[in-house]
């Protein structure tokens, strides 16, 4: 018999709980599960027997750590600032370790005490980060075996809305947590290399640096900068690729949109707006457009659009950025978190919606002196609001992972992330019968 | 006798040094003056017999706080972070202090224990914070003593290069901290109330967001806005003014220009660029501009500038901006490291050139029923490159504020700054005899 200890029970562990309960006899394997609300356990577990609700408080070391000492696998869905700790308690009490998140520096430097005690430290094995490096190494593992050079690598994620459920002019609804969204890309330039040169994108001009990409029987996407591309050369052993480029996914119009409330300054998390309880959505946007007098606020905020974006007009007004009969009514509010407020009213999930989670990648690479391109993509459609495509993309890699640990097909020891063939292969199988499947394409490149 | 402590002997010290020896014979003051460039002091002091360049470190409490006990008066011209920590100790040792830095907050938090020990701590008296706070002070102070109510308040004040010294296209030069001068305006968004209506600008539309003066016999100057105008209602007294604006000024086309850099990405300090060591001036400007085939950089810069700002050109080539032949040679550099070598280079004074600080106030109220208007001005020229405007104008009100606490002429005690009528009117008048004046002008608005 083996325990594995589910730390946090949120949104993307509902597709995680479900695969590990419907193997959970196969391999004689117990969960124990704890998150701050009990009662979400106890939901996602529905009295299966092989499962038990914990009441204890994870964040607190003396609390979690008998449960991880009993424990044959930790996995960790708390928030990534709390996986460091929750790595140090598992190194100390010889417990192997999966948590969905990016490797911090801190968690990388734990990587020889890891490898001493003999445990694995699995991260990064969600969607984005996790589903993209599989299914890019796989690429580029095939590349590199038949002796090709990649010579250029871009690559796009988004979490959106079903096409079936897409009914609002931004086409986009919150189905990730809405502060990160509406924070995206703030704190440093975005960087990457294109044909040998670095580049660098400042924040306040990110939504306005725009990929085109088209996906056969979903349409149009558009994508704008990671903050961060060029740490992949390292990651995808690519240390000398001319071009390296990893980018979001919206629909078209979204991130032209959202460019102009990080050009107002609306999305600024770093100070507080005067009397912000007070603030209505006209006053807001008033606040960041000059004082004129004698002209509406409209007219003011078509000014600063110009006639070029003007058709954006329309979202604006369907998301009642010039309603002022109520406020926002939050104290001591940035204009981040009034923003956040006013998308979330009318951009959250409703009834019956589904999501959408969609990958590319793009390849081009150099093959007996031929240049050639691979397009790969993934769409996967939600099942419903709680086994969405977020909580499927995310929660099964962890749990696929999670079961070639305890059943020994995983062997890597110390701090790691899902670059090796022999975790990513049978990842990426056995993801295909949930229809987490790469469509993939070649071509020649003609000069 | 009395015994003044100084630390720190920079650039705007010079000018306090020499009011300071000037007048130690007939007051029986003996300065004793701390540098980390104890040579510095020397020529400073110029073996006036009054005068004694010390020896230890102003920055270790157990080096300074000897020195502290036994003086009468410190004036402490350390960079600003440092003045806590000195103030502490003048409290405990029951010393008197004056700097020309803002309060921070953990200053103001020291006025009761500074007030229970009977000294005084004398904060923002130089120029900008200094005289900006005497001479509105002394207007706002005026017109309610004959009953008007202030209705607008606009405030600029810039370090600028004199006009016999001014040859560059960009009309400016470093005469302050060039980093400074880089990182001005980051860091939140610029807070002021216009109407009744809180404003706030991002920094990225900071430099583009300008108010133009006009000053006789000294031309067209642009005021950008300052980080914070609206804390300034609380110290002057004008808690319910309609508008309140503070700017810093240039001349034109220099905003123009340095907001080019800001929408580039030049001007961020908060990452690393790659290879810094290695770039050159023209791979800096590429790197912020997009991967194009078979265009030159400059029709990619032209591009980015777009037609109506064309007339800009000239003022990037005339930096250099386009040079591939020198790497800047700096290992490990943000952009604004860089920004600030390109423009150091270019910027700098040259021998014989005088700088000019300028300062301009624009008030409007209401007296009888009656709009007026009153713009009052300042122009100081400096001396020479050690007597800069710079210099006279930040040290000497320092300088004759440490007469007054000396003879008893200032008797307020605590956290303070100079907007007391017993403080600001003694010392304005005494700054005439520097040519430190103020042009008056009133008129009545028609409607």
């Amino acid at each position: 018999m083996k325990t594995i200890l589910i730390l946090g029970a949120g949104l993307s562990a509902s597709s995680m709980i479900r695969y590990l309960l419907q193997n959970a006899d196969k391999y004689d394997w117990n969960l124990r599960i704890v998150d701050q609300d009990k009662s979400l356990v106890e939901k996602k577990i529905n009295g299966h027997k092989r499962a038990v609700a914990l009441d204890f408080n994870a964040l607190v070391p003396n609390e979690r750590r008998p449960e991880i000492g009993h424990a044959d696998l930790v996995i960790s869905m708390l928030p990534a600032r709390f996986h460091l700790e929750v790595a140090k308690d598992c190194i100390e009490l010889k417990t192997d370790l999966i948590t969905p998140s990016y490797i911090s520096p801190e968690m990388r430097a734990l990587h020889n005490e890891a490898l001493s005690k003999g445990i694995i430290i699995m991260n990064e094995i969600g969607v984005d980060p996790g589903i993209d490096h599989m299914s890019a190494m796989k690429i580029i593992d095939e590349i590199r075996d038949k002796g090709g050079e990649v010579t250029s690598f871009k690559s796009f994620c988004g979490g959106l809305i079903a096409p079936e459920s897409d009914n609002n002019p931004w086409h986009y609804k919150f189905t990730w947590n809405p502060r990160n969204v509406v924070l995206a890309g703030q704190g440093g330039a975005a960087s990457f290399i294109h044909n040998a040169e670095y580049k660098y994108i400042p924040y306040y001009r990110l939504f306005d640096r725009l990929d085109r990409i088209e996906i056969e029987d979903f349409g149009k996407f558009e994508g704008y900068p990671n903050r961060d591309s060029l740490s992949y050369r390292e990651t995808y052993g690519l240390e000398n690729i001319p071009t390296l480029y990893r980018g979001t996914l919206r629909r078209p119009n979204y991130c032209k949109g959202f460019h102009v409330f990080a050009e107002l300054g609306m999305t600024d998390d770093s100070y507080k707006l005067y009397q912000s309880e007070k603030i209505t959505p006209r006053a807001f946007l008033n606040a960041f457009l000059p004082y004129r007098k004698g002209i509406s606020l409209e007219e003011k905020f078509k000014i600063f659009l110009r006639e070029d974006r003007m058709y954006l007009y329309d979202q604006f007004e369907w998301l009642g950025i010039f309603e002022k009969d109520e406020t926002f009514g939050i104290p001591n509010a940035s204009p981040a978190q009034l923003l956040e407020k006013l998308l979330v009213r009318k951009m959250s999930l409703e009834d019956n919606d589904k999501d959408m989670l969609v990958m590319y990648h793009e390849f081009e690479y150099l093959f007996k002196g031929e240049k050639r391109k691979i397009v790969s993509s993934m769409i996967n459609i939600g099942e419903d609001e709680v086994y969405t495509a977020m909580s499927n993309t995310v929660g099964l890699p962890v749990a696929i992972c999670a079961k070639m640990i305890l059943t020994g097909k995983i062997q890597e020891k110390g701090v790691t992330l899902p670059v090796n063939k022999l975790v990513y292969e049978p990842i990426l199988e056995e993801l295909k019968a949930f229809e987490i499947t790469f469509e993939e394409h070649e071509s020649i490149i003609e000069d």
